[in-house]
């Protein structure tokens, strides 16, 4: 058997639900005879650190299936420390954004190698490599897409929005200032295209999905793939996991459950996966023309991951 | 009183003697009514490491002065660690060049103010306020010049002939890459021309003071100055007190001694400080147009730097 996936990731959910994959496929999900894992990340919140150029997305992905992630935190290293960090504030620097010490030769190297003139797909290659990752990781453009945050404050990059001010503020428009211009990263669109099975993962459907979608080329990639398409909900019981999805569903005007989430994705997916606790969702998603896969959602650690992971393989696997 | 001292500087014994003077001025050499402390760092030594901009003369005289130097080891910072370092390597960097993890942010914060845009004086100034020096720390030259190494093995760039292959190959001859089409950097040209005491310090004549006497402009500039000017052998009992310079005198056929020292600098200095083991040597650098000073020239901690600067100051201190 040499299944293809494909997971359309964001960071935390979109990096569990990656490496649930990576655990369910042989080799840790390396291209293999067709099949394996490739994971095509977001870069909209790409963001510039001290001259650094850092991918918090790819990095979580990442380190995630390097199996290094702080799974407590949910983001960067584990067991990191933050020598570096303190004396850049010495040096007069804002700190906000924490960049753990080993991290920090992530994003040394990662700069290093643009800057040298190398896409972000092959710095992100190597870098991958090196940490031990089988699956492939790629970046979904190597051109410069950022989004930007519109609140009642004014518009906001990023991370100012997101780890500065804590998505505190009421998100009233998102805007991914480049992507017009931006066209996918090598492999992308044979990996959207030529996959078996697609997943979008539980990421949020504005900051993280939507800017990989809209990268020119990607969502008619998806929409014309064979695979089998199938989403994950990243709203549980009326609530987001993790992160802000909830509040920006509601301020953008959608409904805060599966069922909205549904509603986003009717033209790139063909199956919502949605959890136990929204079963009463079913009959309304699949009247959005949806099948519906019922199950605990919930990933936990590594064992979770690769459940769900099997489940989806099992259960809307790949047409035969 | 205010004395202005300029010290023209390489690394671990330039460091050494501007501490020195740090400490015997007022206000730790801080700028006063005309006097104080400017230190004109060579940075032929300057190397690119993992796309950062590393200049160690700069660092070692700037940590030095700081009082966060190791002093054991002669560079860096005291009570580093190297977690970064560690994770470059398993990244698949090259290590031989050694980074400690608060040392880093010294040159992550220096790159990326370089790269918008900053010249090097100003990015070194500021970094150098941040650490507490009092002192003016400058580079000779804002300009990209490169000390390269012609040995028997080829031509090496010079952190590849100083650190990684430890100063062995013999030296057949030294360029600075650069240096021709370089100037001077702001504040540079008045530091040597108008201040009270200009000491060379007991650096590399040839890896430290050439390469800050070649910058087109400073050489003249000592020459024309109005300064008492001063030199402290580095060779002491015909030895280096550190590094290659014994090495280096010999291949490019120099005496090792205080008065081969003495002959490299006729030109530029009036008064040749050797040290008391050296006593037998002042006659033929008299012979040579020197006044000489007879000293214990050896430095050890802050408590020797700062009475050699105190007999310097003493002894051959400015015109009255």
């Amino acid at each position: 058997m040499s299944i293809s996936v494909t997971v359309l990731a964001g960071g935390v959910g979109g990096a569990r639900l990656a490496h649930g994959f990576a655990l369910a496929l042989p080799d840790g999900g390396a291209p293999s005879g067709g099949g394996g894992l490739t994971c095509v990340v977001n870069v909209g919140d790409d963001t510039e650190r001290h001259g650094l150029h850092v991918s918090p997305d790819l990095d979580t992905v990442m380190y995630t299936l390097a199996g290094l992630n702080d799974e407590e935190r949910g983001w960067g290293l584990t067991g990191e420390s933050y020598t570096t960090l303190a004396q850049l504030e010495r040096l007069g620097e804002d700190t906000w954004f924490t960049l753990g010490d080993k991290d920090l030769a992530t994003h040394v190297v990662r700069t290093a190698r643009l800057r040298d003139g190398q896409p972000l797909s092959a710095a992100t290659g190597s870098l991958a490599a090196s940490l031990g990752v089988r699956a492939r990781l790629l970046p979904v453009t190597d051109d410069r897409v950022r989004t930007r945050v519109s609140t009642p404050s004014g518009t906001l990059d990023f991370q100012e929005y997101f780890v500065r001010r804590q998505h505190a503020d009421a998100v009233l428009d998102l805007t991914y200032e480049g992507i017009g211009t931006s066209g996918p990263a090598p492999g992308v669109l044979d990996a959207v295209g030529g996959t078996d099975l697609l997943v979008v993962a539980p990421s949020n459907p504005f900051l993280s999905v939507e800017p990989v979608l809209t990268v020119p080329g990607v969502r008619d990639a998806v929409r014309a793939s064979r695979a089998r398409r199938v989403a994950v909900s990243p709203i549980v019981g009326g609530r987001a996991l993790k992160g802000p999805a909830a509040q920006i569903l509601e301020t953008l005007g959608h409904e805060v459950s599966a069922l909205g989430v549904a509603r986003l994705y009717t033209d790139v997916v063909d199956v919502m996966v949605i959890d136990t606790a929204d079963a009463a969702l079913t009959a309304p998603i699949e009247d959005l023309g949806f099948e519906v896969l019922v199950t605990d959602t919930v990933m936990g650690g590594p064992d979770g991951r690769a459940r769900l992971a099997r489940e989806l393989l099992a259960a809307v696997g790949p047409r035969t």
